[in-house]
């Protein structure tokens, strides 16, 4: 009887093993020579970049490209030659170590903001300031935390399953005993990418967390006409100058100076099977991005339009959280700063469906109208807090 | 004539020296082969440990893991088996790149707290917030600062003395001008590590700073039951909450939830050699750690019981020091501010007595019994400090 | 024909190039055996070193000493024997991981500070402190950025123009989209080495910058009776103390404790092309620096008189800039917080001229003194901004 998961140590501290510059081509993983999978890491080196890795998993039609040295975000995707990701001023793949995340108010954060799969969390995400004795840094500190214990798995059996998993913890003696172990999966010839994170509280008491999904889209996909859709319970703008744009809130503007950002919070609706989605379409409805995630941990969305100039960062982002985008402080009175007991894990699933055929898109947006068909979205014509 | 002293650089950065990985046996120190010695420095990988390094001595019955890339720590240390140092919710061996000292008030060196003898200082120790127009952090900087000029000597005679020295600076401009230099040494079946650091000040101006040696203890010597000892003066609360266990300050609970931390000020009795004397005894009384000191440069010591739950930290602090653990600010009215003179150095010595069996602790708590018999401590019912 | 140009690169990220420790000759760089032309790069190791490199370039009588990981810096030059730079109390080449600008109310950047050519900029410098919303560290971010596309070129033929230029970007999502490239050259037998810096702003947003050249020259041409000229338009005290020492703003006195430093804001002449000159000559008047710098981009000037003791750092600061040195909120009404336009580039020139000659100090000076007959400076007896 043959193997059939190979499973390949990419880093652990505690086996020692650290395996920086490699690749591994399908035979070297077991699988058969016409099974187009393959794997490399790469140390990268100049400026802010020194110390961080990018590991770069090719499956089929799909390259993912996964930066171990910050949480394991996945930096973007090509697949059928259409990159899903955007285009940041942050060039570089920045190194924690050179992330001060209190700099300038809290806001250090954004010099390494570049990712189409960004985590935000777990002791706190959200905007910088003060939430009665602590200073919040914005979106948390797990995103600029190199991971350990990365391990590649692939089923050397059809439909050949690729997983690679890593840990990120998040500890500060008497205060924070986080740890989160995230795996990214696919397999061969389907468009989804499959994220499921275990956030485990390994202390004795109960803790409350925070966990934003902060996944980030922009040209080619984002374009005039690109348009958005989302299941919803309820919207609301996130501050006075969103509701400016809350009736167009599907709806994607060309590159536009001066618009910078606006932002919206949502109440999905689930399916019978707790799952929600959004559906980011371009112009032509041959090509989107769908994000799915299970409500049960993740019971809201926060849609970010920054379609500012192309330079400036031209992205969309579609965010399911188990809060908005408002610093903590906001959030006790919304219900959505939720605890995670002593000794317990919560899972988060998030599924990236990268759509490149009208059939696909369309498939997404008809599921998501039968969804939003059993009810009327309620708008909320105001800010739910007073910035 | 043979050589009598082996001498090893590990690491040096005049001389361009930096050993990584590498391993000594005792014929490669020169030592016969029947001399239980060697000792071997590892790379560190994974998570925040990337950059840090590990020194493993091992020496007859005693093995001392010291973390140079943490200004010498040390990690903990076996002794007939049994482990003395602590088990702190913070795992990894966190190199310096990864803390950030200012975060959350001044509490980011609780990121990388988990060593049995951590260095507090220099410029400052205690805890976080303004002393005038200064903002302290929590227990100073010189923990996050790696070591160099770290060398190995090792006297090829009985009694075999291995000594591991480093040094440290703490230095910024117009400010702090201040280098340590530790050193760290032992013998063959002694139960005994003595370490001796002397603090110089390099500048041309007269600088105050601050010392304390947080020395932690855990299971299995920490335990109900578990006893201390220590010839005191005077002894006072550190605050409101330590003032309900005041009378039972000797004593060790089981681990208990939400007892979190209860702190001491000690001023120490001292015996004719100027030692100063502290014991942390087991329950069966056969097993103990005792702390001696020289009171001339260390008058004050404090004792955190930090006796909440195992995942929280079970641990008692044994910590010798210049001052208390409150913030500078609280401390000149002390008088436990020192200064030291331009151009002149502090030696501080701190010795460990490992003991594994009941007759070395009897000594030891007799020895403190001895001193404690020549006067009664003076018990300050209240904090000396308003917090 | 042959080659007239060789081009190395020594770090670059997109081509994947990190040369590390190298040295190469002048028929590696197929010059002439005869052309005394080096250079060679070493990782440093040890304390808070690691992880910094060392670019060290000979070019006849001159030996630069250059540091990519702090933004293409240059720690000293030594030309016929004769050093020029400074001594900082700081002595590790510290690498900005180990940085905290943010540290002790924002003067974390004095951890590091020991070089002769100190870039401060490019979104802010000048000292911590709140501008509106904005807590400004000091100096400024770009000295703790390690370059990338570190290029050496050298010309084949007479004069054998060796240059080094790197890249440095200061990027942070919303806020700051900046790069500079950095150029250090120089030729065989000529005593001057210039710097070209180019910044361009890459947002599609109009942004304000500064820059400050913090140039900065100690013993031993920094001595009891050295003196400075500088061709002045005006010239102000920085802050009360600084009035004390206006009428010998030009004269140096020996290392005296207490001096602490005298700064003075200067607004320079210019000669007909622009170009402005400062001198800081030795008692003997046969070794000296001068800083000439173009007026256009960097029309004010900074003189640092910072001769406390030796130990302290005893140092003068020759420092064109944008801005003087106060903190950016007191300089919006000076006018001294220039704008560079979206997708524009400044670029700042600034020449040192390394004399170890009467003859060469004689026409500096000289030249500087038939600068300022033209016009007598303007001497303000207060400080243009109450602190």
């Amino acid at each position: 009887m043959s193997q059939t998961l190979f499973i390949f140590d990419i880093l652990n501290s505690s086996k020692k093993i650290d395996q920086t510059n490699f690749s591994l081509t399908n035979t070297d993983m077991g699988l058969p020579a016409d099974i187009p999978i393959s794997i490399e890491q790469e140390c990268l080196v100049g400026g802010k970049q020194v110390g961080s890795r990018l590991i770069t998993l090719c499956i089929g039609n799909m390259t993912i490209r996964i930066v171990p040295t910050r949480a394991m975000a996945i930096l973007d995707v090509t697949r059928n030659n259409q990159r899903f990701g955007w285009d940041s001023p942050v060039k570089e793949i920045v190194h924690p170590q050179f992330i001060n995340q209190e700099a300038s108010g809290g806001i250090g954060w954004l010099d390494g903001f570049n990712e189409m799969l960004v985590r935000c969390g777990y002791q706190w995400s959200g905007h910088p300031g003060q939430d009665g004795d602590e200073f919040l840094t914005l979106h948390g500190r797990i995103q600029n935390t190199p991971a350990d214990n990365i391990v590649l798995s692939v089923e050397q059996k059809a439909p050949y399953r690729v997983t690679l998993s890593g840990s990120v913890s998040e500890k500060r003696f008497k205060f924070t005993d986080y740890e989160v172990n995230t795996s990214i999966s696919l397999t061969l010839d389907s468009p989804y990418i499959d994220i499921v994170d275990t956030l485990t509280n390994n202390s004795s008491y109960d803790n409350t967390y925070q966990s934003i999904y902060h996944n980030n889209f922009g040209q080619p996909i984002l374009e005039e006409g690109s348009k958005i859709h989302i299941a919803i319970a309820e919207i609301s703008p996130f501050n006075q100058y969103a509701t400016q744009g809350l009736d167009q809130w599907q709806s994607i503007k060309k590159p536009t100076k001066h618009f910078d950002e606006m932002v919206y919070n949502i109440r999905p609706l689930k399916n019978d099977d707790g799952t929600c989605f959004s559906l980011l379409e371009n112009a032509n409805k041959d090509t989107g991005v769908e994000v799915a995630w299970q409500y049960a941990t993740l019971p809201v969305f926060t849609l970010w339009k920054n379609t500012d100039t192309v330079e400036q960062g031209y992205v969309v982002g579609l965010e399911p959280g188990t809060s908005f985008a408002y610093n903590r402080s906001h959030q006790h009175a919304l219900g959505l700063v939720p605890t995670i007991k002593a000794k317990e894990s919560v899972q988060f699933s998030v599924r990236f469906g990268l759509f490149t055929s009208a059939s696909e898109v369309d498939a997404s947006r008809n599921n998501i109208k039968q969804l939003q068909s059993t009810q009327s979205p309620v708008i909320q014509s105001s800010p739910p807090v007073n910035l």
